[in-house]
């Protein structure tokens, strides 16, 4: 029998997501976040951090492949991978599908890396290749690192509170000396339709940085309007090269990404 | 002051999504389904049918042009429609953005016709367009008449109850009849995500009366997940020819929309 037990996402003060649970399988307070874990009745397993879904079992591949794979696919030779955020292992899963030979993840909260583990096991699989080095502290001062890298993905949650600076002039500028010649950066830059600011802000910061700007979308039903954007960026030109299949992505999404409707291009020229 | 005042679609019995109410401008049970209109805080006025959104003022723009306008173009010179359905009118009001001769509107609810006249002006607008005749009966009754059009839009609610025959076998055939030589059909077909039986039967019907088939995509994001879809079907080769802009359309979205995620691709092969 189902009970009426539901979360909800308030994805705005005027808009919430609910989905049924079915049991609420973990909860704490970190240092920097809540973070929760529901089973729910049609999205499986679901993490949410401060009220909002980072991940459920039923979709969390939209986003993790469209984050990870354009960006992989238009590099000729990824060997050194940057994940900024990224705890729940998802988007190291889909880089550690190619052969690279480092991937360095900068967590801030090593609650979400165990609560991960210990939850979405299939999502945090990556957590057990040797490729994987686990940095447990800001990315903002990670990045003063004098490594460099072919690709960095910006994984991190929305810009407020402590992740704010990730999306910061300063920060576009560090993460632009860590890349090769040929690298690309990619970042999450939210939904344009329910916070157009953000894509906006992001925009005009990694053009203050990278000659070639490219924003793509996609569905990612859990998040809000389910409508996301993400942006790479590069001082190399951007081709799309690679054919990599996942259960999103293939040939005619890496192309078709890029088309914006008319109101999204009209959020990025204003 | 707001107040905690919500109307919630349940997107299936485990998933709702919710939006805050201003004021209930209108509730009645008409012969075939409950009609509700609601001033919300994020979404302006909205359009309830059965309790599902059927049309939003914030993103009515994405589902109307994205059902219309694919057609529209991809005909060398589109006279005489035919929309199944679109009561509200916002179908009707994209087609007369086009020289075209005639637009038959078939909608079985003249209480839809009422409510959408009464409080979403903008998108009624249509009404008052001479080109335009209101046909007051079941389409499935309609589709027997003796004239021929160039375009077939079937705007209807999801295959359920009394809109159930409008995805049928016999409705397809009897359209395929209606349409001239190049004539072209499209239908909404539902989210491949939430509800992967109705697009898949939507293109199984489809092509056993049409040789030229093309599912595409659209973001909507109030329709459950937020990734809507649509078929075009023909007898003649569908190609782009056009390049009318919308608030949502443009000639880089006519061309990507055709792209399927994997995940699309195998509900349609399976």
């Amino acid at each position: 029998m189902k009970v009426d037990f539901w979360f909800s996402e308030l994805q705005n003060e005027d808009v919430k997501f609910g989905v049924r649970v079915k049991s609420h399988l973990f909860s704490k307070e970190s240092k920097y976040q809540k973070i929760d874990i529901f089973d729910t009745e049609f999205f499986g397993r679901v993490m949410v951090l401060d009220g909002c879904f980072m991940i459920t079992e039923k979709d969390e591949y939209m986003y993790q492949e469209m984050l990870t794979h354009p960006a992989m696919v238009s590099h000729p030779n990824p060997r050194n991978v940057l994940i900024i955020g990224g705890g729940d292992g998802g988007v190291a899963r889909e880089v550690l599908r190619y052969p690279v030979e480092s991937v360095d993840l900068v967590e801030i909260d090593e609650d979400v890396i165990a609560a991960s583990k210990a939850y979405l096991p299939k999502i945090a699989v990556s957590f057990e290749d040797s490729r994987l080095k686990v940095h447990n502290m800001d990315a903002f001062e990670f990045v003063d690192t004098d490594k460099s890298y072919d690709i960095i993905l910006v994984d991190s949650t929305d810009p407020i509170g402590f992740a704010a600076s990730l999306f910061s002039d300063v920060f576009y500028m560090k993460a632009q000396k860590l890349l090769k010649g040929n690298g690309i950066i990619a970042t999450q830059s939210g939904s344009p339709f329910m916070n157009p600011d953000f894509i906006k802000k992001a925009h005009r910061g990694l053009k203050g940085h990278f000659s070639n700007i490219r924003p793509y979308l996609s569905f990612v039903p859990t998040y809000p309007s389910g409508m996301w954007s993400y942006i790479m960026a590069s001082n190399s030109p951007i081709e799309i090269r690679g054919k990599f299949k996942g259960r999103y992505v293939n040939s005619e999404i890496y192309q078709s990404c890029f088309a914006l409707p008319e109101f999204v291009k009209k959020i990025l020229e204003s």
